[in-house]
């Protein structure tokens, strides 16, 4: 870390972040979205893998992220909680994190996103220990690595920079209102 | 709300949300920003009115909003705890107030952000009752609003159907790292 002291006066000296954002309510996907958004206007390249989402659906984040070039792969088989198969499910987070690993090394992106990555995590399909390790290892000091989920594991809250918990205070859903498209996907 | 009631069994029908970020973490105008970008996909049309930031500083989330053809409105004069003239940043807020009106009475979009609108409520700047009197009367039915900051008022709160409190877990400019671009702007 002697570069990061050698450019603390530096206004734009460029530090890698890690952010997590985590708890039981809206927007720790569509802030990534926002960071997403952010990075395109800097002409950053940037990259979205999901590790819960399925091929189904069309998703307005998907169309956008095509529009701005962002690449973005869905890598898991629906959500976590309708898993028929168990072992595909954890069979497809391997796959996932496989993929993300690539993407991390390859130095040709400033953000990845790894959304929904704490469940893999928090149900032991991916070793917490293990990834942490290797991040700490390969990561690229200039690449912001997003991480989005439920129950992160407090090994993943010490290594990172930026962690936010979103809490629910309100939900429409309780109200018998269904997901809207342009804000739930 | 009658029509509302028609259309419980339609699985698309559209409910204009009231969404309200606020808390002391971060992720608030950044999710916010990731409804822009699912809305997009959906060629949903997006206006942007921010109450506080001035026309200073090159945000990549602007550079975004015009490649995606999103309109954007910087009203403020900056950061409420610059403000070296308290009427001046109220007059100003006043201004954005009135152009949102205009943005959602005007029956041409399908989201409507208001961000950081919570500090002219909390200030007192603005009249938090008169405001949602006039939102309960005028907010078209299909129309999403999205209000960002800290701060919101409970009166907010109880009007609003979505509501997330984004806590501050980890903040790296306590380690000393400062605001990183495709990041904090």
């Amino acid at each position: 870390m002697s570069d990061l002291n050698a450019a603390q006066n530096h206004q734009d000296y460029v530090h890698g972040l890690v952010v997590v954002n985590t708890g039981n309510g809206k927007g720790k996907t569509t802030a990534a979205l926002g960071l997403l958004f952010r990075a395109s206007g800097h002409n950053q390249r940037a990259c979205m893998i999901q590790f819960i989402k399925s091929e189904d659906g069309q998703w307005g984040e998907v169309k956008t992220a095509e529009r701005l070039q962002i690449e973005w792969f869905k890598m898991g088989d629906g959500f976590v909680w309708n898993s028929q198969d168990i072992a595909e499910t954890r069979r497809k987070a391997l796959q996932a994190w496989d993929l993300a690993r690539q993407k991390i090394v390859s130095g040709l992106y400033r953000l990845v996103v790894l959304d929904e990555f704490t469940y893999p995590l928090h149900y032991g399909w991916l070793d917490t220990g293990e990834i942490i390790d290797w991040l700490r290892e390969h990561k690229p000091a200039d690449l912001h690595l997003v991480i989005t989920g439920r129950y992160a594991p407090q090994a993943l809250i010490d290594y990172a920079d930026l962690v936010t918990e979103m809490q629910l205070v309100k939900h429409p859903f309780k109200e018998g209102i269904p997901g809207q498209p342009g804000i739930e996907y």
